[in-house]
């Protein structure tokens, strides 16, 4: 039996109580939603979900090839010149995903013979965007300016440090102002992923980078999702023309892949152009959490200070973790639920996301239904 | 200067005359298209681009979340129930691209201590599939059954062998049956990646592995595309119920990455009922492939014979092959054009893609200026 060794590990999974399940959803589900990036509220907003039908109706029902060859329209280029605008970026390139423009930002940045200083807190996506890298990879603690400095300063040549702006897990910030100095000392880049940050951080939710004055910065690379607050699916790539031209060239995740579909593109587009009319959803999303974060505390619940819309609620065991996600669901209420092998450091967590289009008697109530199943 | 070498890489590629660069299409090109995936002329279908439409107005324009998360709604399920019946498999498993699907499928069957056997003319998805993998990966010649059952005979536990079922650049098919005979001598698990088999080969399009009496086997794994004859993005990975399973558990690129837009699996659902309707649009596309290479053979030009749906023909060099494309395009032909570093062997081509709803006057046509521009 060729997958035979499989059994085994599903079968120390059951016992660990760590198997995952797929629980398909209804088109309309009675569950209030506290488990989805959908952080403005836009996956379901009309203007988002016509642009994808309007887009699949005017461009076809997928892009046909890769962006080199057939798969290149006018909208994938309007996308790009609209989010890199809104960002404050010189360029930008779209992606089939927000995992591929990780891949493809750090294999196309850390060549052979370069350093790539990696945060201990990274997503999967940079995690495995340093594994198939040619340069070599130093994890370094999280979230820590100075760790970095120490890393660079061993190497000669390229080097770039690779973070997550908002963390996936516990919502935390990174110290960007830090990073990039230990940087710039160092003469390294910075390829930081927004992913959690676009729609919710800075001035209307321009991101992370440009809170922190780094858009546009010509050593500071961001990658995106459009699948979190822009409602949609895909990734993009900000940054200097001459680092964009690279990737073009260079980034295998971006030759090799089918472009991104028109649906996609043009739901982005769209619920990014809502997001410019309607620059307050960001502060709402933010409102939100801090509301959340703080009635949770006064519940007595052991919460992190959410920095973005993520808020991280500590639980004392992966069961006991799978179980309080089970009884709020039973109660009404999604929320995520991550354990090992999915958090770094073993400790499981109910995960809320925050939505700019909660209520002030939904945020109470999800607060209700989390503490009283706890 | 943190991105200063680009600038040398740049340079480098202007002298050698590698330069790519995007070239956005309107919505209604006037070229006529022998350059893309799309098979079966399915991309642009009412049916198809409906089925996105409806998807995106009914689901919302993104997933969401991760599958495990907020990301599976019951359109991933049926889409998946129906793709795993048409190609004959227990299961399937919806990935945002077929990139993401082969890196799922080659890291998650390919642990610690295990051997993965990789043809050396493999797709650059499947190769960072073997490079992100924790086995070790052996490089075997192309399409060579003997050199796969002597890589597997020098190893102890668990092994798989990865293949394009038909190769992207050349067409040609791979010896399936003898690939599978070789990996059942040794206890070996076959991998293969049907994305220009799929809607092209086997009954009705059911792919290469159907068509090579594999489909359903307890230790063949194979993965599609959504993005060529389905017209649409995304891809899958199908196989036996437990194989499944655990990617569910422990594929990174399925885990960690927002679910497939439902405007793309709405579309791809669509196609492939289309395609079941009307199963006469695979041998169409294989006839007029075998059309596209008489004709250009008749012509003197040095064309590989199709196994499926592509037809490449060599050119006398990297130049000359984007020179060539490009007096296509100008006389309103879009050709592929493959160079270095694309191609495995150092050869570059023009490759060309049959539709199955190409007309006899069109395939004439497209001959025509084929060889006037040689
Ligand atoms: C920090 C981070 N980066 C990248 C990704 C991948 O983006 P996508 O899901 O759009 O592929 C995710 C989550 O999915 C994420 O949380
Ligand atoms: C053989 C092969 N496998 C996988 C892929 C990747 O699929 P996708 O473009 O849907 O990500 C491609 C081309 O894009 C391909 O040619």
């Amino acid at each position: 039996m060729a997958f035979g060794w499989i059994d085994e590990q599903a079968e120390a999974r059951r016992r660990a109580g760590l198997v995952r399940t797929l629980r398909p959803r209804p088109a309309r589900s009675p569950l209030l939603d506290l488990a989805s990036n959908d952080y403005l509220g836009l996956a379901r907003h009309p203007e988002v979900t016509e642009g994808a039908a309007e887009a699949a109706r005017t461009w076809g029902g997928g892009a046909t090839g890769s962006r080199l060859v057939t798969g290149t329209t006018e909208l994938h280029g309007e996308l790009e010149r609209e989010l890199a605008d809104f960002c404050g970026f010189e360029s930008a390139l779209v992606l089939s995903s927000g995992y591929a423009a990780n891949l493809a930002a750090v294999t196309a940045l850390a060549p052979f013979g370069s350093l790539v200083v990696s945060d201990a807190g990274n997503h999967a996506s940079l995690i495995d965007g340093c594994r198939l890298a040619r340069g070599t990879t130093q994890v370094v603690p999280h979230a820590d300016p100075d760790a970095v400095r120490k890393a660079l300063g061993t190497h000669d040549g390229p080097a770039v440090t690779v973070s997550d702006t908002v963390f996936s897990v516990d919502g935390d910030a990174a110290p960007l102002a830090g990073l990039a100095r230990a940087c710039r000392e160092h003469g390294a880049g910075l390829i930081v992923d927004d992913a959690h940050g676009l729609g919710v951080l800075g001035d209307g939710g321009r991101g992370a980078p440009h809170a922190a004055g780094l858009a546009g910065d010509p050593d500071v690379v961001v990658t995106v999702t459009l699948s979190k607050s822009l409602g949609s699916q895909g990734g993009a790539v900000l940054g200097p023309a001459a680092v964009i031209d690279h990737l073009v060239n260079a980034a295998r995740t971006f030759i090799f892949d089918t472009g991104l579909a028109p649906a996609a593109a043009g739901a982005a587009l769209a619920a990014l152009r809502l997001l410019r009319r309607e620059p307050g959803r960001a502060a709402r999303a933010r409102e939100v959490a801090t509301a959340l974060h703080t009635r949770l505390t006064a519940e007595g619940l052991s919460a992190v200070r959410p920095d973005a819309a993520v808020v991280s609620v500590r639980a004392p065991s992966p069961e006991r973790a799978v179980r309080w996600a089970a009884d709020c669901r039973e109660a009404g209420l999604a929320v995520g639920c991550f354990r090992p092998p999915s958090v770094p450091d073993g400790v499981s967590r109910l995960r809320l996301t925050a939505r700019a289009d909660l209520t002030e008697e939904q945020i109470e109530h999800a607060v209700d239904v989390i503490s009283r199943n706890r």
